[in-house]
C-alpha cells in the first residue's frame, strides 16, 4: 500500500463510493462534489437510471469532475464488488440482524484498518427512493446506520456519502477528535499591559468623578479590575484599547467629524490591531 | 432548560441555523431536510436573494416542511442573532486569527455545554459564493473549520448544516460531553447588549473624529468589533462597561474630584456588578 508517502497522495486514497441504480443525476453529481471534499475519488455507479454520461450530475458536481470522469458503470451489483475485500452497506431501516451494525465513527475506524492492511474496501449507498434491496444487503460484510432523528431519518444519498467520506477522512487524522483546537494566535499580555491599561481608564474616570464616595471606591476599583482583566486580552488588543480610551479621554465631542481629533499626543486610531 | 423530559423532546432542540443571503432556494430547502434528520428545527434566514417563501426550497426540502414554516426572516445578522448568547460562524477559508477556531467535534461539544447551561445558541453559514464576510465574522464568537480535501475545500451550504447538524446529535449521545466545562459561571450577554456597548463605544469615538479617512474606517469598526466580542462580556460586564464608557464621554476631565460628576443622565458609577 501507498498513502504514506506525501499528504497529497493520501487524500485521493480511500474506500470505493459505490451507488446502486441512482435515479437522479443532481445527486450523483452531489456525491461527486462530497466525495471530493473529502479526498476520495473513487466512483462506481451500478445501472444509473438516466444512462451515462449525466448532463446534471456534471452540473451539480461543481468541478469534481475527476470523479465523474472516473466512475466506473457496472450492470450488477454483484460485478462492482467482485475485486472487493471488504463491503459495508449503508442502510436507514432495520435489518434482519444478521450482519453487524455500527455507525459511521466506528465503521470508518474499521475501513481505515483494513485499508491500511491493503484490503480493497467499498461503500454501498441504496436508490433514492427505497434504498438498498435485501438481496443486495446480503452481499456485503456489514451495515452502516446513522444517528438520526427517528421522526424524520431519510437521508439524501449525497449527504450519506457526505457523511460516510468525512469520517473516513476524521479516521486519517492523528488526533481522535479533530482539528486541533487553535486559540486565537496570540497570547494574553505581558501583566504589565494590563495594569497601564486599568491605570488610564481608572485615571480618567477619576478626574470625571466617577468613584464618588470614598466608601464605594474600592468595591468600584475592583470592579474595574476584574472587567478588564476577565478576557486575558493580548498586547494588541491592549494597545488597541488604550487607543480608544485616549481619545474618549482627551477629545471632546465638538470635534469635527472626520478631522485629526485623536491624532496628536494621544495614540492614533490606525495603531493598533489593524497593522499586524 | 427542559429537554430532559422525553426523547422526543430533545430531539427538537439544539443550535439555531442562520443562513446569511442564501442565494438558491434548492439549497434553503435541503438545509431544511438536513437540519430535520438530525432532529433540529429552528431555521433564520437574513436577506434570502430570491424572497420569501420560496417555492424551490418547499421541494427540495423533501417535506421538512415544519423547519421551512417556521423560519424567520431578517433584514440584517445584527438583528438575526440579537437574542442568542453564543455564535459560531462556519468557514473555510483562513480568517485574521482573531477568534478561536475549532473542528466540528469539539463545536459541537462546545455548543453542547453551553445549551446545557440555558444559553441560546447559533451556527452561521455564508453565501453560496462567498460565505461570510469579515464584518460578519465579527459579529461571532468562534469559528468553525471543517476537515476537508485542501484541493477540494468548497463544502456546499446544505452539507456544511448537514454535518454541524450531525456533529450536534453525535455530541448528545456522548458521555465524554459531560466532562464539566471550565469557564466562568456566567453566559456570554444576548447579542444585543453587545451590540448596544459597541454602538455606544463607535458612536463616542466617531464624535470626536476617530475613525478619520474612510479608507480606514472598515478596518478600525472591524477591529473595535473584533476586539469588544472576543471577550464574551457578560451582560453585567457590558452594564459595567456601558457606565464606564458613558462617563468618559459625557463628563469631562475638569469635573472636580469626589464630585457628582457622571450623576445625571449617564449611568452612575454603582450601577453594575457591584450589586450583584
Amino acid at each position: 500500500m501507498s498513502g504514506t508517502n506525501s499528504k497529497k497522495q493520501m487524500i485521493s486514497e480511500g474506500p470505493i463510493i459505490i451507488l446502486v441504480e441512482p435515479q437522479l443525476g443532481e445527486n450523483i453529481g452531489m456525491v461527486a462534489r462530497a466525495m471530493a471534499n473529502f479526498g476520495l475519488d473513487d466512483l462506481r455507479i451500478v445501472a444509473p437510471r438516466d444512462g451515462w454520461p449525466n448532463e446534471k450530475a456534471i452540473s451539480a458536481a461543481s468541478k469534481a469532475d475527476h470523479v465523474l470522469d472516473g466512475a466506473q458503470i457496472f450492470d450488477d451489483l454483484s460485478s462492482a464488488i467482485a475485486d472487493l475485500n471488504f463491503v459495508l452497506a449503508t442502510t436507514a431501516r432495520e435489518r434482519d440482524g444478521h450482519k453487524p451494525v455500527q455507525g459511521p465513527v466506528s465503521a470508518a475506524k474499521e475501513l481505515r484498518v483494513r485499508f491500511k492492511r491493503g484490503e480493497k474496501i467499498g461503500i454501498l449507498f441504496g436508490r433514492e427512493r427505497i434504498g438498498l434491496r435485501n438481496d443486495e444487503v446480503s452481499l456485503a460484510d456489514e451495515l452502516v446506520t446513522f444517528p438520526v432523528n427517528p421522526a424524520f431519518a431519510s437521508l439524501n444519498i449525497s449527504q450519506a456519502v457526505l457523511l460516510m467520506s468525512y469520517e473516513w477522512l476524521k479516521s486519517g487524522l492523528d488526533s481522535e477528535t479533530d482539528i486541533p483546537h487553535q486559540s486565537p494566535d496570540f497570547a494574553p499580555a505581558e501583566k504589565h499591559h494590563l495594569r497601564g491599561l486599568i491605570d488610564q481608564v481608572e485615571e480618567a474616570l477619576d478626574s470625571r468623578g466617577y468613584f464618588r464616595s470614598k466608601k464605594k471606591r474600592p468595591a468600584l476599583i475592583d470592579n474595574l479590575r476584574a472587567v478588564f482583566s476577565r478576557p486575558a486580552f493580548s498586547e494588541n488588543e491592549i494597545f488597541f484599547l488604550r487607543g480608544v480610551f485616549s481619545s474618549l479621554d482627551q477629545y471632546s465631542r465638538s470635534a469635527p467629524k472626520g478631522k485629526s481629533g485623536p491624532g496628536l499626543g494621544g495614540r492614533s486610531a490606525d495603531d493598533g490591531l489593524n497593522d499586524e
